[in-house]
């Protein structure tokens, strides 16, 4: 027999998946950002349900009100991805009984805080006695079918480009695991990108809307998983010639010995967008998230070829299909590279 | 300092929702059966989340497909009661790591067997490593904002129904504890209630398209805590002249001498639709649920006065609001009776 530990998440995905009926109409593939229903001709409800967990999702220095707003943050970068306004948010909890009502009371505001930073309210959900704190989050949203980013729409040629650096959480969890906060210009980097992740979701609506993204996922998996994620979905291969890893990472890394590259490609927990995009309409795209104050960084472009490649203290090297994945690692994430 | 545990459920639920921004509009109350947001001038889309969490909610004689299928049938019950058919079903999964491949499995077809029984297909979800079973199911679906049952539309003089006979899940609970199944003619009858619930989805439906019913709740929480649900948001009393207690809770109270008013009305999780109806639509109601192979039970009737009052040994006694209560049983809902 084989355990959930040796199988990990994704085996026992498919596991589960072998098992279901499969509706005769699917518009978004089981395993994307979001599951869809074609409720009216051309019309998709939108969903998403992600369940944040005490041990292996919220380290000891996260509040409870950090681990409840990064429970929306973590469906709501989900939607990002796909271009969709959360309309209603729903949270079921699972609580330790020997909670205090002002802990219980922070989950509350935590929650609440992460619904109103992307326009969306809390409106109703379950209560339930736990082991271990959960906090399971469901998000309902509205698409036009034809308007959706699926995984699958990357062209050879197209531009990669994301919405922000990568290689900040895996320092933050080291540093916060230390309990050390390093030099003051990594402390709120580093840390924040733990204890203060943000969705983005602006970027993700306004790109959506340029009709210029041709694919597109959230990062939440890590880099190099979620550029393998669109290389599987969409049959192209990449080059990163230009990797979007934090300057403060590379100076981190020194300090310590460590891996720019590593920490940059297979951290996790960074909810940035990784976007493919016709060369034809790049600058419409990069225009529409400087208009909301963000930034696309052009990180490389898609190819024919059944490989990813980037680039590493200057010559290309092969990406592996690697990142976080739920049981292997056996707990905390950071346990697994540091 | 309060602990979740001298709190409650229900005193959780509510220090969450203080921390909460309300929304402009909400066309369902929060703690209603669902929660609903209008997406469209007088369109509802409905959804549900509820989780189920092996060490309250699954028997030890449960089978992980039982369990599964029961956290499906948990969530559709409350659909049943607002009338509404699940479009779409998504599933957050918190899995121990010690779980074998076979019991995956087991989850994978339990949640489709819940699924198909409801004509509804599993569209997507998120696996989770945790310390207990967690399986966290959340509906969707459409309704028209005018045809949605709330709790809050009894009128005195209504008369109230149910689609099924009461105190079976206790002795069902209680026959699991003490590793008896009793005669043949409790067995199937009381141990099927607990391994496999059924959702009055196809009553609720019917029900709903009468137009007839004028507020519904679905009596997980128990008949007597249902009712007073009902009353508190219809602001109306009851007399519940002809308590829907089965005959067979009647036969195993005597053998162990205990109380088949307390095992009907204090139960819980027991999923039958309990109603108002006005009197001069009972006829089309009682039809509408008989051409769906069902029966409605006439419990008793809506008054104007603030009391519940329902017969025990031929006298009138008022109901308490008691159910089975997240929490304050700490652990299995049996032990809080028996």
């Amino acid at each position: 027999m084989t355990s959930a530990k040796r199988l990990g998440e994704r085996k026992i995905i498919e596991a589960i998946w072998k098992q279901l009926d499969k509706p005769p109409r699917l518009p978004v593939p089981f395993g994307d950002d979001v599951s869809a229903v074609e409720y009216k001709d051309g019309e998709l409800a939108v969903l998403k349900t992600d369940m944040l967990v005490g041990r292996t999702d919220v380290p000891t220095q996260m509040s409870y009100w950090q681990a409840a707003r990064k429970a929306v943050v973590m469906n709501v970068s989900d939607f990002a991805a796909k271009g969709v306004q959360p309309l209603a948010l729903l949270v079921s909890l699972g609580i330790p009984p020997n909670f205090e009502r002002a802990e219980i009371e922070q989950i509350g505001k935590g929650l609440n805080m992460g619904a109103r930073k992307y326009n969306v309210h809390v409106l109703g959900g379950d209560t339930n006695e736990a082991d271990d704190l959960i906090i399971n989050i469901t998000l309902f949203g509205l698409s036009k079918k034809k308007k959706l980013i699926l995984r699958s729409g990357a062209q050879p040629g197209d531009i990669v480009a994301t919405t922000g650096l990568f290689g900040l959480t895996l320092p933050g969890l080291a540093l916060l695991k230390w309990r050390e906060t390093g030099p003051p210009e990594f402390r709120d980097k580093f840390i924040d990108a733990v204890l203060m992740p943000s969705a983005r979701l602006r970027e993700g609506l306004a790109l959506a809307k340029t009709n210029a993204i041709s694919a597109a996922i959230d990062s939440s998996d890590g880099l190099a998983w979620s550029l393998h994620e669109i290389s599987r979905a969409s049959n192209v291969g990449f080059i990163i010639d230009n990797p979007p890893i934090a300057p403060e990472t590379f100076k981190f890394a020194k300090t310590r010995n460590l891996d720019p590259f590593e920490l940059g490609f297979y951290g996790g927990e960074e909810y940035e967008l990784i976007v493919t995009i016709n060369p034809r309409h790049y600058k419409k795209a990069e225009r529409a998230v400087e208009k909301q104050g963000g930034k696309l960084h052009k990180i490389g472009k898609a190819t024919a070829k059944d490989e990813l490649l980037a680039q590493r203290k200057g010559k290309l090297v092969k990406l592996k299909k690697r990142g976080y994945e739920h049981f292997k690692h056996g707990g905390r994430k950071v346990d697994s590279i540091l």
